[in-house]
């Protein structure tokens, strides 16, 4: 497998999705496919498909098409799935909870090792088997622990307050919840918001474009 | 404005980053600010500022940049904000219930009017003043209002049936929390789905990046 520093956002971003399809299809039990089918079921072209891919090195064979399981294999090594990734989450509110609960972290090469929150009703309690403890041992437990990724779910007005003590405690990643745009002056801190407003407001777009055709086709 | 209907989605993807920006730039008192500005404080270069709004119209003057709250508007505009969409939440269990009490859904112009569940004992309940019910009367709640959304949070098990139910009600979107990949066969139904695994993945992979450059500077 090559690696390639410059592969644009657009296609980094479009690995975990080959990643997912191609564990659907796993699971539905289909063993080879076409860059064409490949790209139908994802709204891609086939020659789109080959191009990403090719980023990575060769995969597949000229009429052959891709080995499910091979493909979805090699695209895990890429995006680190086997590398023992490690995570905590800080704030344990509904959304956090929601998550904790869940999400499959394993699923996705994530050990979920604790939870963090100031509430003395939920510090010491478990949530799905995971141990709840007192924001103020944060720095003692990433120390203690080899903690990658911390996932912000705590509320806005505390989360670059929280976000500063993770990179400081030198976490390799946040993972934002909070809907407050992180400043992250550390280059070496990498930052992922997930911003519920953005995918609204797309789809918001997308459907005023429909009303409009509707109106004046 | 004029409307292009060849926009890339990459570019409508960053409509909600310009506009989110824009609200926090017009929230600290910025008035004005120039492409160069605008596009470091995103992470994108002045002349990709200037070809994403051009696919939309004219905006700015060459050498005094942009007026914050025009150009937020006008983005808004575009993104459908002033329309007064509608939107329904499918499943409160706690992501739905998150979702119903922390997200800002006038704020990107939607107004939530009601929440759906099976569960007898939320059923006729209110969720932050949102009432709460049963999912037997779907169809007939949006026969009777307009309902231009519905998010789903229901459990993946349930999603595709949600989903055909209400596409077939006549929504004109479907926000997908589920994390199941649906199946729209209806071209007049636009689906956004927000996968956080995709955002994780994303993550691991930026992580191992750094990891591998850090044992081989």
């Amino acid at each position: 497998m090559k690696r390639n520093a410059k592969v644009s956002t657009a296609v980094i971003r479009r690995l975990p999705r080959y990643y997912r399809q191609l564990s659907e299809l796993q699971e539905t039990g289909v063993v080879r496919i076409s860059s064409g089918a490949l790209g139908k079921s994802m709204g891609l072209t086939a020659s789109q498909i080959r191009q990403d891919l090719f980023c990575f090195g060769e995969f597949g064979q000229q009429g052959y098409g891709y080995k499910v399981d091979s493909l979805k294999e090699e695209i895990g090594e890429i995006l680190g799935i086997s590398r023992g990734h490690t995570l905590i989450v800080l704030g344990t509110g509904n959304l956090g909870r929601a998550i904790i609960q869940n999400f499959r972290f394993s699923a996705n090469g994530f050990a979920l090792l604790a939870a963090f929150d100031v509430d003395p009703v939920v510090v010491g309690s478990r949530i799905a088997g995971v141990p709840v403890r007192h924001v103020n041992g944060l720095e003692d437990f990433i120390a203690a622990h080899r903690v990658d990724v911390g996932l912000l779910t705590v509320p806005m007005a505390a989360a670059q307050q929280m976000g500063d003590r993770l990179m400081d405690a030198g976490v390799k990643g946040i993972w934002n919840f909070t809907n407050y745009e992180l400043v992250c002056a550390r280059p070496d801190v990498v930052l992922e918001s997930v911003h519920f407003s953005d995918s609204l407001l797309t789809l918001s777009y997308l459907i005023s474009q429909r009303e409009d055709m509707e109106e004046n086709p």
